[in-house]
């Protein structure tokens, strides 16, 4: 396949390490330094996003507030290229493609792996191996789009899982705005540590590494999910309230049962 | 010097495969299996806690809801031997030295190194390895007795760090107790992303990782140390709570200098 890649990040600059020996890819950053490294690694690069096209599929890797102008520049000349972004949130896109033109053919998508470190320089061919890639059906999906998309997430060594736009950004709000929340709360809060701070456990680091997540991308996690955040956070604060009234009234085995619920939810991760 | 251990879990186990070939080491467990085990990594073990005297130190891991009655049991025959526990909380030893025999001579030591798994079998020479280690000084702590047992903890690779029992027991619930309470949360809140609970990337991964200490162990750090956990859980919970806040009257700049502050105090431990 053809297949071009715009915006050469972290997700990105993978994308093309782990497509380029078997596609026919280029790739295109607006940041000239971007370009200029993925060059120097060996990706062919273009001097603007039209010439991305034609191909076969265009994957549009762009930070979160550039996915729908890309997009939808894309569309203009598109016709019948796979247009897929990897956006962290799908319902922008899945309204996007609303009211895409009617031969648009456009699939969300969200690779489930990452790194707290950004930029081309830390791209790897294996970043996606073996991960979740969310694909998100949109109004301009056909079994043609979805199953092309499904090749390409395959191909990068992830698997796929296939939902709606709702039910993935309620669900990222669980996993991904919740989590950085409480680890910039539990930063904050052990702050009140004072020098012991620097005698802090691996417990303490793992909870709170998503503070180090820089401040643009977690902002965007945020405030472009907020409503879905709002809620996933109230619903961490009221298991937080239960944990703290029993402890206030000594309830060993309230305490327990929250305990041996929590360590039940995580067990399906390990 | 002559060193017994009371309780060959993952810290006893350690301490003796750390000091076994410096020292004489001999430890005791009341868990026959635990003892079984640890004889046959070559430890030697004695049939009695009693039997670990005379000493010149004995080093008490047993589980926490054991570690005064084993100290108090220690110091009827101990006259003049360090005893140093390491309970992960330092006010109830620091309470018992006080009514502890005149000649009787207790520090409190809280390595910070640790793992989700348990017993002998985790037990690792290197676990203390460049980790701090806290010794608290008791009513029954002189120079000699602070000396040895900084001796035998750089022994065991790990760094010193003198500290009182409140700011230690004050530090702890916001590095051990609050981030413990949080991926418990987290991991509850987390069961409503349904399916998608196993997409979820390295960042759920770590917020939640605490989330599967084992029960008892997770109940005591909790209860044995509820009032301050209790503030810990609020301050954690207020900062949420400030976060949420922001979400909902979108609030950039408000959420901006959370995530800031988050770094800051983040960036430290890196």
């Amino acid at each position: 396949m053809k297949i071009g890649i715009a915006g050469l990040g972290l997700i990105g600059g993978s994308l093309a390490l782990a497509l380029r020996d078997r596609h026919e890819v280029t790739g295109y950053d607006a940041d000239q330094g971007a370009r200029a490294a993925a060059a120097r690694s060996g990706v062919r690069m273009v001097g603007s996003l039209d010439e991305l096209l034609p191909a076969d599929a265009v994957l549009v890797a762009t930070p979160i507030p550039e996915t729908v102008p890309t997009l939808e520049r894309l569309t203009v000349r598109s016709d019948g290229t796979l247009l897929m972004d990897t956006a962290s949130l799908k319902r922008a896109v899945v309204e996007y493609a609303a009211r895409a033109p009617a031969g648009a053919r456009i699939v969300g998508g969200h690779p489930m792996a990452g790194s707290t470190s950004s930029g081309f320089s830390a791209a790897d061919a294996e970043l996606f191996r073996d991960r979740p890639f969310l694909l998100v059906p949109t109004p301009r999906s056909d079994d043609a789009a979805m199953g092309r998309a499904g090749q390409i997430v395959r191909e990068c060594g992830a698997t796929v899982t296939v939902c709606s736009a709702e039910v993935h950004d309620r669900a990222m709000a669980r996993l991904s705005a919740a989590p950085l929340a409480a680890a910039a709360a539990l930063a904050v809060a052990g702050a009140d540590a004072g020098d012991l701070l620097l005698a802090a456990g691996p417990g303490f680091r793992d909870a709170t590494r998503l503070a180090e997540t820089p401040v643009d991308l977690a902002l965007e996690l945020l405030l472009a999910n907020a409503k879905e955040a709002q809620l996933a956070i109230g619903s961490v604060i009221e298991a937080l309230e239960q944990l703290r009234g029993a402890l206030e009234r000594q309830d060993r085995e309230y305490v327990r049962n929250i305990l041996v619920s929590a360590r039940q939810v995580r067990s399906k991760l390990s």
